[in-house]
């Protein structure tokens, strides 16, 4: 296997020799294969590791020691689905510092929720996440129906169907290799996001266009 | 009209009266009605400004030099669309101070554009947000295929078609009203995307629970 030294792992990696021995001392990357007291080599995993962790705070906008816990339920998963779960739940969102949502808005998710089948598990900041939008909504004067959340459900309903499979299927002969497909699911949800969010923009923009030139 | 001393808006808006004379210092906040040399009396037109405001910044994220900038667009458009255009390329996102992208991610974006049959105003973020998450996800070696963004924009499309007429049709008589309905859109870009992101996540779990139980 291709091998480095620690400062051609940092300059293809796009850090600093300093950040990569922080990594290293914090357990988030794991030690290089020693050639001396001090001297170790690195190979491609140490490279893919780096990128990953660098994907996650700069483009995902995860803090160190979120990407730390979410790198930790990765490798110490029993199950592709409790990984997902339990990652998903680690990844912030607006709304984690705040008031509970009204009573009225929590109803409302928990029945948009029950129109879907869906299910939640517990301590889930999901639901809370968009109960609070719903209130902030509302204060400013736009409020979002419920229709609005139903079409949300049901237009992401099929394109989750197939981004779970696509992720699921990854491993050989249809036994999925649980450590690169959660990777692939936790690096699929986060930074699938802002791609997701640019398209619903750019999507929009052009409806207005439409609406202007009639 | 009801009306209030600035301690009693401050309060109702959740924010400390220093932040209301910042913001009225900046010109973010108009002025209220003086009744004195120092004192004014405010509405609920400062209310829902300082309301605004605090959902741009603390849910959306936005620097309050931005909110300052879209306030601005917001209120001396001189037609919806332009309004609206221009509020998005102004709202933030991943990449926006990196590399440009590689050629080849630049060259599938605008290809599903040309999919799509959707066009995007000039200096537009949008194209170049999606091309460089490709790139990173390329490097993580989980990449996004040609057919994801295929079913990303074929999944938006309708949602940001109801999204679109809904707040364009505020206004009254059919003739929208530009000042309030822009509002609506780019808050509804801006702050329903936590939401739509929640729903996302909460869809892929399902699908993740249902392959965990068969």
């Amino acid at each position: 296997m291709y091998s480095m030294w620690m400062a051609e792992l940092a300059a293809r990696a796009g850090c600093s020799v300093p950040t990569v021995k922080y990594y290293l001392r914090e357990g988030l990357l794991h030690p290089g294969e020693a050639t001396g007291a001090t001297r170790a080599r690195y190979d491609e995993t140490h490279l893919q590791r780096l990128r990953l962790i660098r994907a996650l705070t700069e483009v995902g906008g995860l803090r160190l020691e979120t990407v730390h816990q979410v790198l930790d339920d990765i490798a110490h998963a029993s199950s592709w689905h409790e990984a997902v779960g339990s990652a998903h739940t680690r990844l912030p969102g607006p709304f984690d510092d705040e008031a509970p949502p009204s009573a009225e808005s929590a109803a409302r998710v928990e029945a948009m929720l029950e129109r879907q089948e869906w299910q939640l598990a517990p301590g889930h900041p999901q639901a809370r996440r968009i109960a609070r939008a719903l209130d902030v909504l509302d204060g400013l004067g736009h409020p979002v129906s419920d229709r609005l959340l139903d079409l949300y459900a049901a237009a992401l309903r099929p394109l989750a169907a197939y981004e779970v499979h696509a992720v699921h299927d990854v491993g050989p002969d249809g036994e999925p290799d649980v450590e690169p497909s959660v990777e692939a699911a936790v690096v699929g949800t986060l930074l699938q996001e802002p791609i997701l969010l640019a398209i619903r923009r750019i999507a929009q923009e052009n409806v207005s266009r439409r609406l202007a030139e009639d």
